[in-house]
This record gives C-alpha cells, structure tokens and sequence, in this order.
C-alpha cells in the first residue's frame, strides 16, 4: 500500500477539484483526505489531498511524471507530491536556552514526531550534555562578528551531507543570513517570543511589559530575509496582568513558545503547511 | 446563478470522493467548497461540499431527483441537499433570560444571521418590550404542569403555520417534550450553562462553585429526550477563581452563553453540522 | 453602613500597609478587602482597600479630611476615594457599529453594571431607534473637519451639565482632541479592534488579514493624545485562520470588541484601575 | 533579612486584618505581600502575607511561638508559618509515561522549580534512563496486588527518611491507599487527565471522544480519598473537533497535562495554596 500527500496551488478556475479527483481515480488511487482553498482576493485555489495506491506497479516517480506532462501542465499548478515512506529530516539550531529543546526531543524520544533529527547545532556548548543523554550528535559551531561566514559554511556543509529538509531554530538567537534562506526557503522554521507583528527583535517580553499589554504570546513562522516577518504558521497567546514581572513573562512565555513550536513542526512534517503571498494554509 | 450545499453521510469505501465530484461535473456544477472526513471507527464516511451551476434549466430538484437515482442509490448514502436561495427559518423560544435574547436578534438586526425569525415563543411576559423593540411577533404560551401539554400543541400549530425550520432554545428554562424532539429531530438548539458533561441538569452555576472548578463553560447541542445529552455543536470555558460568587460565575457565563449560541446557531444555519452517533461533525 | 473604596499609591516604603490598616481602625472602619502591589522596578506602591464603617457620625467627607491631614501626607501619597453610594455616570460616544451599544444597554438594562447612562452621543443618526428602545437620551452631534471644535464644545457642554463622571467610545470612530482627554484624563476608555500594540490606527482588521496572523484581538484602553498608545485595561483574543475572510475577521472581532468593552468597563466602575506609567494595575 | 510567609484562615470578624498587620510590625516586620479572601457563604477569612525582618535576634520559631500565643489564639485561626530559607522536597511518583516527567525536570534543571528532588519512585523501570540522566536517584518499587501493602511501606520508609514535604503523582496510573493519603493531606498532588468533574476515572479520553465534546482538558488537585475527587488547584483547556481521533486527544492532552500539573507544583511550593471544604483559595 503506497500513501502519497498531494499539494496544489493554482490559478483559479473551474473543475480543479472533478479533474484531479478524477486523475487520482484513473491513476488507480482512492482519496483518503480532501480539502480545498480559494483565496477569493488573489483569486488562487488550494488543494491538499491524500491518496492511497494498492496497484502492483504504482511508484511515486511515475505519478509525478503523469501528473506533471497532464494536469499540472493543463492547470499551471505548483505543485509538490511527498510519499509517507519518507520521514522528513530536521536539523536543530540551538544556543543557550533548553526549554524547546527539551519538550522537542521529549516528544522525538516517545514518538509523536514523525522526523528524524540527524544532529544538532549550536553556538555554544552549554546544551551539549542534554543532545548527549538523548544521542543526538552535537556539532558546536561558534559564531562571532569575524568568524559568521565560515560557520554558516560548516552549517550547509553539515546539513546537505545529511541530506536534511528543513531547520528548526529552537531559540537559536542568531540571525539567519540569506544565503542559508534561500537555500531552505520556507523550510526554516523560527519560534518568535511575541504574538507578531507586536514586538518585533530582541527583547519582546521587556517590550511587552513596558507597554504593558494584558496578553504575551508565541509565534512560529518561516525566516525570511525580513526580521520575524515571515508567514505565520502559529500563534498562542496567554494572560498576564500587574504583578507579573518581565522574569514572570519569560517564564509564562517559555510554555508557549515550546507548544507553539512543536505545534509548527508537527504541521509542517504532515506536510499541511502551503505558503504563498508570505501568509500560509494550513490544512488541519 | 444556483449554488447549492450538498451533505452526505455513508458506510466507506474507494472512490466516494471521485464519484462525487464526478457527478457533480457531469451536471454541469463547479465545485467552490469541499470538506470530507472519515470516521475511522465506525467506517462512516461524511461530505459536504459546495457547488455553483450557471446552466439555464438547472433546478434543484431535477438535481436532487438525479442524484437520488444514481450515487445516493449507489452507495446507499444519507443525504440533504441545500439550495442558497432558501434562508431557514427559526423559532426563539426564550424565557425571562434575556442575554442571549438581545445578543441573538442584535446580530440578526445587523445581517450577521443568514435566516429569518416569524416568531418568539415565550412562558412569560418578561422579555416582551425587546421582542417588540425587534418588531417581531411575541407570543406569550404559559406553560404550568397542567397546561404543558395545551401548550406544547399550540407551540406546534405555530410552528407549522409558519414552517419553521428549526427552534432555539435561548435559555427557556423549560424540558420540551418527546412529541416536539421527534418532529424536529437534531432542529432544536439548546444552550446549557456548563461544560457538558459535567454539570447536567439544573443550576450548574451552584455545581461548580460547590466543586470549586477553576473553569467554567458553555455548551450548544441538539435536544434529545435524554436530558443534556445531546449531540455538542460548541463549547467554551471561561477560566474563575477562588473569587468568584455563585453570582460572578452565573455574570461571567451569560457572556460564554450568547457566543458559544449564536455560534451554534451559524454553523447549522450555514449547513455546516452533520449528526450520526450522538456526535457531531463541524465542516467549519 | 457606609462603604468607601480607597486607592493609594506612593514610593514604597516600610510599614505602609500596617499605617493604613491602623489608620482605619482608628476611624472605626472594618476592612472588608484589601489588594496591593509593589512595582519593583518603578519602586511605587500601590493599594486598593475597601472599609465598611457603622459608626453614626461617619462621612466621606471627614474621613477623607483626616486621611489627607495624616497618612496622605506622611507617605506623600496620590490617593482617590469612592463612597458605594455614588454610582458613576458614563457618557457613551458611539457611530453607526451597534454591536457594543447592543451589549452595553443589554448588561445595563439587566442590572448587570453599576452605573448610570444619563445620555448617548452620536455623529451619524443610524443607531438612535436603539437608542430610543432602551429610553435613553440621544444628543446627534454632527462632526465634520470645520465643525470639530464646534461639535466638541458642545459634547462638552453636556458632560459637564449631566456630571459626567467617564466616556466611553463604543466604537466611536473619531479621534478625540486633547481638550477633552485633558479634562477627563484616563477616564475616556475608548476599544480598539486589534491586540495592541499590533494593528494600530485604521482598519486593523484588514491588516491582520494582510499578515496572516493566527489570532486577531481586541483591546480596551484609556485614551491619551498618542493614538491607540494609552494604559491598556483589557485584552483578549480568537484564533483565526486562513479560511477567514476579512468580513470573517470583523465579524468575529465583534463577539471579542464587546465583551472586552464591558469588561473595561466594569474594572472602571468597579474602582478597580489604577494608572501609572501609562500602564494600569488591575485589582480584580 | 530573614522572609516568612504567613498563612491564615478563621471565622471571619472584624478587624482581623488590622490586627494581624499591627502584630507583625510590632515584631519588626516589613510586609511586603498581603491578600486576603472571605467566602462570604461559609463565613471564612483567609489570609496570604509575606513579611520580611531585619532585626538581628529574628527567628521564625520565636514569631512563631508569639503569633501562636496572641493572634492565633484570640481569633482561633489554622496557620502556617514558612521560611523562604526551607526549599520544599518533592518526591516525584511517576510510571511509564514520560512528558510530565521530562517537563517538571527540565524545569527543575534550569532552576524554574523552587524545590528540591531527592528521589523518584516507579512501579516500573522504562523511565529510569530518563532519572538517571538528570541525575536523580530512581528507586523502582513494583506495585502488583499482592504486593500493594508491602510497596507502599517502602515508599513510606523513603519518604520518611529524606522528610519530603510533598508528593507528585506524574501519571503515577496507581491508586494511593488511604495511608498514605492521611499521612500526607493536601500534600499529593495528582494530575487527571479531563476537565474535572467531567470523565472522572479511567481512559477519560476515551469517554471524551465518545461523548464528542468539543473541548478536552487537565485538571491538577489534592489527592483525597474519593477517586478524582480532591480539591482543584489549576486546570486548563483544549479545543478539539471531529477530526481529532482518540490518539489525537491523547498527544493534545499531553501537552496540557504538563503545563497544568507544573503550574500546580509551583503555586503549592510558592505556598500560595489554602485548602477547605473540598476546594482551594490560590493567593496568585
């Protein structure tokens, strides 16, 4: 039994959805999940579909090769097709904070992620001993003003030997440089201590309480060359009031950041994120 | 221009979506909304899909006959097919409680409600200027031990009289009768002040002081002769403290109350409830 | 018996919580609640205590003589008291959204909130029917850019003749001058339809959907002459996403406008507010 | 300069705050935190304070003694004195479930808990590489019915001899004896996996999913000897809808069991807990 995830953005017009159900039927498939989109402002309709392929000879390579010279043609879709054999690869960028790193590799170790986590990266070496108690392979690559460019190389070095498909900074603290952007693009994913667009940068719990706002909040979303104005994947927010000091908010913001990221990192491994427009879909 | 809301239910098996969407291409339909889910324990499959036809002789009843005869037979499924041009028309039975009385007809007075209301049907004479504020017709039925049964005749007459499709229950405080459930069965929208299942029955408010909970709710469902038992449509929480009075909980809930209800009532309105199994299915 | 609210706040220092306790029942006075605060970065003390005294011969007036010769002086404290006698009168400012004006008089006509509505001002006539059915006075104070000053003496003209205590902006959709914030200085709380500081000044909504965020929010404020940049009072927010049309997010954003409003005021009339620093301290 | 904090609860009367607030700066003391609560139905003031004393010849046992001969007396009040000097010993009961385990130590690790570990005691061994990489001793007690009687002597032995303070019930998945309960009342705090008093007992998941609620929850309470009975310290909420399958409501609840059951651990060990009548006053 083969399961393949079909995702699909187009112009809009009529009969995508019969033309592509019936494809998929003609192709020998039974659709197990539909669900659809339409962008009625940009006029782009959206597809998300898994099929399931009980025949002999069915391979994802053939399908692709199909439905590319007919109805992505036909349709000038954009379109990506992802088999459920393969589990995507991640690689963690961390630095001096456990707290994602330890509700992500929590949830690695008992099997709610379905990743793999080929080794981890970090600027420093404090987190080191708890990559090591979870046997995940530690790569500390420093970072400073003079040494940047040499140890984004030594990243891309690491992450295409491991093949990896996307990037996780789990409180990674440093900003990305294009270079790594384009080569991931809308494959890194960043966890933002504030319920973006409010409190963009550096310290938005201190930010937060000066303005003394009556919520905090979390936000996952992509990195793009703009600073946290990538598109949202997800936001959580919690109450605060007076009497919580800023150490309060860090700590009230550590319990969502860690939920809101690995939220993000579950949508996006099931393969239901779609990003166009900087904003995205998310078919849940 | 007819667009129309097709919902289905039946036993799962290959190609149900293909088929479907297959038909409704056949008929000359454009598909603008699908939605599908499979509930994988009791092997049903659900759909609701939306559909646009711009040909000159459709009808909705030449479709409904065409459909009837060949996939509805075919796959033995369950079904209702909606035409956009009918609004629904809904019965307010209401009491002395008059939160989600105001909330209700202030969202229909500004168009937020896709429906009409000929009546309000009532036990009391209380909430009769808002009603008439409204300009929409009051009807005072007393309903006393004795006369419960008169009453509930005069409610049907009324009922009929004007064909009402379906009946809030905007906190009437009264246990409606197996007679008036099995006409309009899964067509009657209660609100319940608690998050069910806890806290059935009379005076949840005092229940959850007595247990001291830290969150209170709100719960829409469709009346069943078991008391508050019914299929949920919403839910929503509010969290309390030790603070809160009996009184503080009962405020805070009238605002839980008029959300979570208007919320339920647009979801039916809009088509977007599916019933099996005492559960419901939310294509939102 | 009398009942008095007394709000303090003073540079922090030993022993001011057992000086005012002393003090009050010196007076006679029985603490029936008490709730502080110390800004430790600020180092400002804060204090909200609520006394009941059976005495005969007591007054507000001769308490607050005493209070203002002894304590208030000793502790340089900024200090307000309220006698539970005096119900606060609120002018409500609204335009041509009925949603709040709909809440509102529905919580007031219910006995819900503790104030009086002497009278509504409005620039647009739309909403007076609403007006009307609820039996409250409405002023149609037209605004244009040559008729602002004009229009604004006359609004204030009424504030004073009625003894207005505190203006809400239920939806006002005006900018209000500096002549009337600087008379009623954090007693003009205005909602504003995003989770600030995210979304400031117009529309909002449009721009939260331009964003893609994941949650919209709405938050109420006391107004000061930066726009939408006053002490925040009150926030909530909804989970929204892709499928939400702009019309979608207003619509929601209404369910949260209202109750945040009501909530705000509520704080307010309840005397539960303190302002500094552009922030509030909530003794809820 | 040595902190104590102070917590009340006796029949409500007069000029109870007065007093207590006179008594302590008569001992020297600086009050740095008071708030107090009245359950106006049961009669029963409750009081929080925290005070802080420089004079050199302070101890808490001599203030003790004092508050206990005078106050204590006179309004014949249950309290309790805490020293900030004295860290709370938790000891952790877990099974073979492992996020609130890897949650509370991960918090612990980076000093977020105010508390010490000196042990962990399992009915099982999965868990033991998980404590041994945190470095806590594990100590594996098997629990079958014979042996129930005998396992609990052990635990009681290990937990007399390292003189815990409190016990943790991290999905522990036993039922605790009445022994052990008295002998530690409203020190066990046990996380249940529903939005209590809903789902009481075993897989609440299971009836959640069957009920077809809408929202799923954690509750964090006092273990008492009525199963899922106990005074309810914090609870919180999830949204879910059809689409979520048991399995689903399972991972989902997880990450609120985690955030629920730390969040209780923190305010018991802030001592911002009281307990009476079945329910707690959370001086937060």
């Amino acid at each position: 039994m083969n399961k393949i995830t079909l995702l699909i953005h187009c112009k809009d017009r009529s009969n995508i959805i019969a033309s592509v159900t019936n494809f998929i039927a003609k192709e020998g498939g039974n659709i197990v999940y539909i669900d659809q989109h339409v962008d009625r402002e940009q006029n782009i309709f959206f597809m998300r579909l898994e099929s399931e392929f009980t025949i002999g000879n069915f391979t994802t390579d053939s399908f692709k090769e199909s439905f590319k010279n007919t109805l992505a043609d036909e349709f000038e879709m954009k379109w990506r097709i992802y088999s459920s054999e393969n589990k995507p690869k991640m690689a963690l960028f961390i630095s001096k904070y456990d707290h994602c790193l330890y509700d992500l590799l929590g949830r690695y170790n008992s099997g709610e992620l379905n990743l793999e986590i080929p080794f981890i990266i970090s600027n420093h070496l404090d987190l080191k001993p708890i990559a090591d108690s979870f046997k995940i392979p530690f790569h500390h690559i420093p970072v400073t003003k003079d040494t940047k460019n040499e140890a984004e190389n030594k990243q891309l070095e690491l992450l295409e030997q491991y093949n990896i498909d996307f990037i996780v900074l789990a409180r990674y603290m440093q900003i990305v440089s294009g270079k790594l952007i384009n080569k991931y693009p809308n494959k890194i994913i960043n966890i933002h201590h504030s319920f973006l667009p409010a409190f963009v940068g550096a310290k938005p719990y201190h930010s937060a309480y000066k303005r003394g706002v009556k919520i905090i909040g979390a936000t996952s979303h992509y990195v793009t060359e703009e600073l946290d104005a990538g598109p949202i994947i997800e936001q959580d927010v919690a109450h605060v009031s007076h009497t919580h000091s800023i150490k309060d908010l860090i700590a009230k913001g550590r319990d969502l950041e860690k939920i809101v990221l690995a939220n993000a990192v579950k949508l996006h491994t099931d393969r239901k994120v779609m990003v166009y427009n900087n904003k995205t879909v998310i078919f849940s």
